[in-house]
């Protein structure tokens, strides 16, 4: 039984392999789909009126982009990646020993190459249009902008773990539509103060084709911080897994 | 058997506890961003146009922040707290027999202090802007509008009863989404009027920042009458449980 | 044992009475505040902006409290009463055999009476208000508005149709979303040209407080012809019933 | 047993081609009620506003209207004919070999004609309107605009293959759903670009009526090749069927 164990053992490691490159690729395809819809929704209310910072039509065009795009791409992703599509989850994950730490970067990497490719391509195809970065409003601090984002991720991210809990009954049907509505919510109530991004990656890549990084760190902070805070209190406070509950771990880490 | 007998007690004591002081939680969190969710898409569509009730977009973007943000906050509180997220909702449900008046008092205690913070933050960071209270249509009596928030609450809570009863089969999929949708539809209806706040709290929090109580005894004695009505009608009309139906009682109820 | 089978025979006719009220009341439920939603947003459209059907925002208004108020006043009557809410959806059961004459004209008198009253409501408290009527675009002739109210109707119909369908597998968990959703997207196509009424009751209810009739023949020819097609033809072909299906006649039927 | 096994064989035959006709009949309902619904809500947003072009609303418009009618359309359709209801998702579904060559063919038959008597309606019953047609921002090139298309069509197919995907579990139930909302973010990302068509039926049937069919190739040689590469990438990388995952195939295919 000896040489037939080596070769079973050489399988598992080559599914393992082919399966979380599968999941990078999917992280890829959906943070690239993701932040291309978002950012060309943001074109797009602007080509329609150039001075569409002024218009709270041009909030609605953003806001149903993100919650429509986002319940598409998470639900296209949940099932191979586990459908994170941004940093902040995965940043939360891993703190909360629901992915490792190796898997946490491939992750960073798909999803920051992903988005920088979107924003280039749209750059390469608008012709005329600038890629717009996330603003923060006049009358807002930087420190005052980055806990906003902070709070919006802090839900985004706790919607995340209540859609990916296996004990959630009948309701786990409509987890990644969730997941997009209250960042629709969240891109309505923010929108004119701190952009509403909730997803350093998305923050990055428009960044880095506008070639502007000012106040990225708001981008990356406030959503770091927040989705940690998420996981940890619903993973240890809100709905505790039970020692018994060993479905729990596989049923939030994507890998 | 004695002594292990007082320990399970005691654990099953300590147990209520924990969970209870869980759904304490639950619906600080659900409330809390569900208010701050609502008035900062008010707070975000009058920084975009002043004038803006004048502009039919500002209530566009304000029954969508409703319809998305509560259908999402309920989603996350659904199975911890029961998901009220609303005193209307709550006092129905103690009027019903579903929670016990002390359970009752202390979830009222966590929206109410839940919607105070949401409008405190948004206060706090959102530099220069007033924390907007709701606002009854000048032709409009007190009268007329408590009649008209009673009769938006009572198809939320109406629906809120229909999505929690274990009866619904694979519709029970979309409860959540399902209360979000027609608190959307009444915004739509209702904003310009009496501005279809249906949920004390959110009425509440805004006032106590802003400092002005005008007219909050509109926003609750329609809707706690409306949502009573609508409670008593489900359970005692429209859907009564059979004796036989033993599941109904716990299904109901959030603690 | 014949006394017992007596007691059973009329125990038996109370509760397919009791059952029936039921479902009259929860149509009314249901019709009223679905009429109440769609024709508050028009007047809430009106309100802000004055000459309204010059704005496309207009469109949007109605259009999304009708997606929104209707998925989810199918959602809380769907159990009860079977979900009907328009009496062209009524007349098209009675056609096909799924409900039986006389039921269908205690659903018929349920919804009028609740749209008239929803209209009441909306005209005594909604002081200064014109309750608004369906109209018709000045190059439209009235055939052509009848023709293209059939049509959507015919659609509606037959979504709800395949919502009831106890063969849909799990898409069955979101029936009455997509015949909202439909609902929704039949307004904003129909909207400036008939009205996009799809719902005899709703435009009974608004002419009779209104006091105009004017066009009402247009909202009764056109949405009853086109949803009984739609039934007749999803029956008969599209998606026939076994002989041994014998389960779908009380899967559509309402009461 | 000859002669049973003849009967047997007929009725095969008789109940393919007849399940056969009932796919293209639910395809034909389905593709002319969602072109009908998008053109007309173009229709709807001009006449509300002729300069519609310029104007943000107009684009939340006809997404909401391709992100509700697409859910519907092909909800109904979903276990009739698969669900395609349009031309690229039916050729990606041939070159992938979930349905034949022949079918594939009846099926853009059925989908042609129901969108050009789909605006042939619309032509003959909104007087004084015209028919409009995609078309391609000034400072875009045609290449440009057909790699945007193609690219809005990959992510939309590949949702439709992972919403077909018979291993999603509970997600399963929002699958056309999901399908429509990245339909609606597509259209709010790319209307003011290249009219955001993805569905070469819905471009052909109203150039057919407009009488203009510049730019058509546009809107099939990206969706095309997109549709094709995205039903290769989930079959053959991302969610491979097992050797022993034989409930694949049908799963997939249509008819």
């Amino acid at each position: 039984m000896a040489p037939s164990s080596v070769t079973v053992t050489s399988r598992f490691h080559e599914s393992i392999t082919r399966n979380a490159l599968r999941s990078y690729l999917a992280e890829f395809i959906s943070t690239f789909f993701y932040v291309f819809l978002v950012v060309a929704s943001q074109m797009s209310s602007r080509k329609l009126m150039p001075d569409a910072s002024l218009n709270p039509t041009s909030v609605v065009v953003v806001a149903i982009a993100n919650a429509f795009a986002l319940s598409s791409v998470l639900y296209i992703a949940w099932d191979i990646s586990g459908g994170h599509v941004n940093p902040a989850v995965t940043f939360a994950m891993a703190v909360g020993g629901h992915v490792s730490v190796p898997t946490a970067l491939f992750y960073w990497v798909a999803q920051l190459i992903a988005s920088v490719m979107a924003c280039l391509v749209l750059r390469a195809f608008l012709v005329g249009m600038h890629v717009p970065t996330y603003a923060i409003a006049e009358e807002m601090t930087g420190f005052g902008a980055s806990v906003l984002e902070g709070l919006l991720t802090f839900v985004l991210v706790y919607t995340v773990y209540a859609a990916r809990d296996p004990r959630r009954g009948p309701l786990s049907s409509i987890g990644t539509l969730s997941v997009g509505l209250i960042a629709g919510a969240c891109v309505l109530a923010a929108g004119p103060f701190s952009g509403g991004s909730m997803n350093p990656a998305c923050a990055f890549g428009s960044a880095a084709i506008a070639g502007s990084f000012r106040n990225q760190a708001v981008y990356w902070v406030g959503p770091l911080i927040g989705a940690t805070v998420a996981g940890l209190l619903y993973d240890n406070v809100l709905f505790r897994s039970h020692p018994t509950d060993s479905t729990r771990g596989e049923g939030i880490g994507g890998v």
